[in-house]
């Protein structure tokens, strides 16, 4: 699934990453609705979004008590405008909204700092966080 | 334990925040080390941020497979910093390091836009993302 396949690659090293970008934070609670059609669209919605122009990468997990954070991370403000706005991407809302979620919240954030630990490599592999 | 109690009482309406706030995304990835020792070590840590200045709610989900991503919501950048700086704060962040994680980031963002549905509104109870 492709919810397996963003869990086992997760944004690790931000290579190539630009030093200012944006974060849309996805929070969700789960209905008891249909998994399979919610997890066909959850799929969907991930190879959309890695499509889209400006994604950079995503970051997602859901608990057992159906409580679900995804972040996914852009180049720009413009490039979540257009995710967001994207038509299939709206219809998803949509079903999200009639079937999938007893709530959710959707967050727009510009990254202004982060630190990133390796136990591999036993040392920080990147860090402007100011402290 | 704090954990299931943070996702039983997620930021829900948002009522009372701040137009302004900051988010601090922790994204882990669980050794297989004591899963008891890490418990006591996050509900602490979920307990001593409550009880930090600026501190506004937190949002945290780990899956089956290890990988967890925790959103804290400040008033500010520097209430992030003294939560960071705090200094039993520092301590587990080395227990972290040695003991509970492969590998994390810490980013720190600010909110620009938010969102939020709730089905039993059957309605948007917040929006002031542009579209």
């Amino acid at each position: 699934m492709a919810d397996d396949q963003v869990r086992q690659a997760p944004v690790a090293m931000r290579t190539g990453w630009p030093d200012t970008y944006f974060a849309l934070i996805f929070t969700t609670q789960r209905t008891v609705s249909d998994e399979n059609m919610y997890q066909i669209t959850a799929d969907r919605m991930i190879t959309l979004a890695q499509q889209q122009a400006g994604f950079l990468g995503v970051e997602s997990v859901r608990g057992d008590d159906g409580i679900g954070i995804t972040v996914s991370y852009w180049r720009s403000q413009d490039a979540i405008h257009d995710w967001r706005t994207n038509s299939e991407h709206v219809v998803a809302e949509q079903m999200g909204r009639k079937e999938f979620y007893e709530w959710y919240h959707v967050r727009v954030a510009k990254i202004v700092g982060h630190q990133t630990f390796d136990a591999s490599l036993d040392s920080d592999a990147g860090d402007n966080l100011e402290e």
